[in-house]
């Protein structure tokens, strides 16, 4: 992938959704912004290859932090990470040469984009997660080692935060969310800084062509009026947990995050109330904060993080975000590997099932996404 | 004054302590800091005139942000305010000439006289309150219009936030308060930065100067063993508004600040459990957020900021902190006109009664302290 264009824009949409596991926020708004940025700047916006980024050039990971609950109903201004990225540039002196994708789940695969044309840089074919995660220490770079700071804070408002030091990227993720959640719960991040040749050690390669890849094929699917759940989880290596209607849904925006639960049961159990209702080993319960993170029947672990889980809209493989959930929909939850870079003992510590509180080893998907 | 000696900084601890209305943080700690930097640099700290500091020179306000609760407990590590004010210097490539005192009352005054044998600057006579307040837009620094940004915040961590772009003074407090929480409770703060000019038409001045003044009138009673209450008074032109015994502290630290309120009832009223209480016209009541802020005998105010409260040990003067309150003091309480600088319209908007939730005009006390 070389370019991004207006005829990319409805794929990488649909594929950053399916990559977004629930969070990332909302992919119909940035596509939106983004599309309109290709319109303004008259030109596509190029794409580099990770490993044609000089080694000593200065490269920055942005992206939207907070409650998709939020930033799918409190707006940007547009633009609020630009801001951030000048502000870091000023601070430090010296240009960015390029602009990563922290997340590539949901509109935050999008929103590096628009900032890419806004600046006149190129972005970078590859994220940090593969995914999307809630939390800043959670991602490739954090977990490499590169330094959390500086890093940079934006608001709607034109407020600018800088952390020229931090000690660690956990108390990175604790200080901007504190902030985040003050600045209305979603604001503009900037992070991680860093030189190209720590970009290659880090990046997980291509995801971006990978989200374009994944859309192409819904899209193939709508206009043949298939349903693209199988599709999709065989095209990521994946397969369906489970095929049922949305039947609770709780969800609360609490600590700058969506945080909740959702079951998935049966069409068939829609019983008549007479009949005994599914066993709770027919449901499918799936937890998420702003991200889904496990899947289980009854006790069983179907699939958990790093691994993905989806929600896909059945009829037409649309992702469903933790902040569109809702009672009734018929859905298709996908498992998919995670790619492998977030499989390593020392990425399984920031991004396993216990590092999100659960008493669970990981027992990965058999595979790899990437 | 011309210059700080270990001989001066008991008097100065004293005197800061009565001018913080309960509030600015422990002076006992900050004096021992105080002491230990002079006895470390071996030579007095030079301190100059606001009105000698050139126009062009930049300078800075420091002092410790957060709840004296916390700070009491929560031991700095000594060197916060010092990085984040080179952070700063860092950040503007420029670097400062003097160090202000935000507020001279409690440790906050000791605080920055430190940083300033750190940094090997002088300090200046004068502050941004003539007292203590709880917010950071409650200073005549603020009120005048100065640009709250760019600030900073540190921790004992060595972590350092910069704030280079914040819309207003209320902002920056809610932004800087939910990070000195997520710090800890306690914070190191450098805010504003301003120029020589911005300076000299914002200050309060010769506050260093008073507390001074204070503390030596303070020991020289102790010496001739006088209750001090009166003196203090009447040097700062106020009056006793109550003399007891503290008979209640209702006190939370909530959202950051030492909030809550405390009785002082006549020694009289320890009466025998069949006589009736004393009545609530006869017990003052006093509603403190890190400061204390009003002073009622039942529905009449006797005192209420911006004018100052304090509340001196009946026997030596030693003022009593928001922190250090506990049933049983034998205490004064002394109302004191505020300088006139905090008493114009634009001051009285953010430091009124009205600015801290009460509904009641400000009806001041006669006089002015400076």
């Amino acid at each position: 992938m070389n370019a991004v264009t207006l005829n990319d824009t409805e794929a990488i949409a649909i594929g950053a959704g399916i990559l977004g596991t629930g969070g990332g926020g909302s992919t119909y708004l940035n596509r939106l912004r983004l599309d309109n940025e290709l319109r303004h700047s008259g030109r596509p916006l190029p794409i580099m290859r990770a490993d044609d980024v000089p080694d000593d050039a200065l490269v920055c990971a942005v992206g939207g932090m907070g409650a998709p609950t939020v930033s799918n109903e409190k707006l940007q201004e547009g633009r609020e990470i630009m801001r951030a990225v000048r502000a870091l540039e000023a601070h430090l002196r010296q240009p960015m040469h390029a602009i990563i994708i922290g997340e590539i789940g949901g509109g935050n695969a999008l929103g590096p984009l628009v900032v890419a044309l806004q600046l006149g840089l190129p972005a970078v074919d590859g994220d940090g997660m593969g995914r999307a995660f809630p939390e800043l220490q959670m991602d490739t770079f954090m977990i490499d080692g590169i330094a959390p700071s500086p890093f940079a804070l934006a608001d709607t408002h034109g407020n600018i935060a800088i952390f020229p030091r931090i000690g660690s990227a956990k108390q990175a993720e604790e200080f901007a969310r504190s902030l985040t959640i003050e600045m209305g719960g979603s604001a503009a991040l900037v992070m991680p800084v860093m030189s190209g040749a720590a970009l290659k050690r880090a990046i997980i390669r291509d995801t971006l062509s990978l989200a374009k890849r994944i859309g192409d094929h819904v899209l193939d699917c709508r206009a043949r009026s298939i349903e693209p759940a199988r599709t999709i989880a065989k095209l990521c290596k994946g397969r369906i947990l489970f095929i049922g209607k949305i039947t609770d849904v709780e969800r609360r925006t609490v600590q700058g995050f969506a945080r909740g639960r959702l079951k998935i049961a049966p069409f068939h159990s829609a019983a008549p109330p007479t009949l005994p209702m599914a066993e709770p080993r027919d449901v499918l319960q799936i937890d998420f904060q702003n991200e889904y993170l496990i899947a289980r029947l009854g006790d069983e672990v179907l699939c958990a993080v790093p691994d993905l889980i989806t929600i896909v809209s059945l009829d037409d493989g649309e992702a469903i975000g933790t902040e569109s959930l809702r009672y009734g929909l018929r859905v298709a939850a996908l498992g998919m590997p995670a790619p492998k870079e977030l499989k390593t003992p020392e990425a399984l510590a920031v991004l396993g099932p216990r590092a999100f509180g659960y008493d669970a080893d990981f027992c990965p998907l058999p595979g790899d996404l990437l």
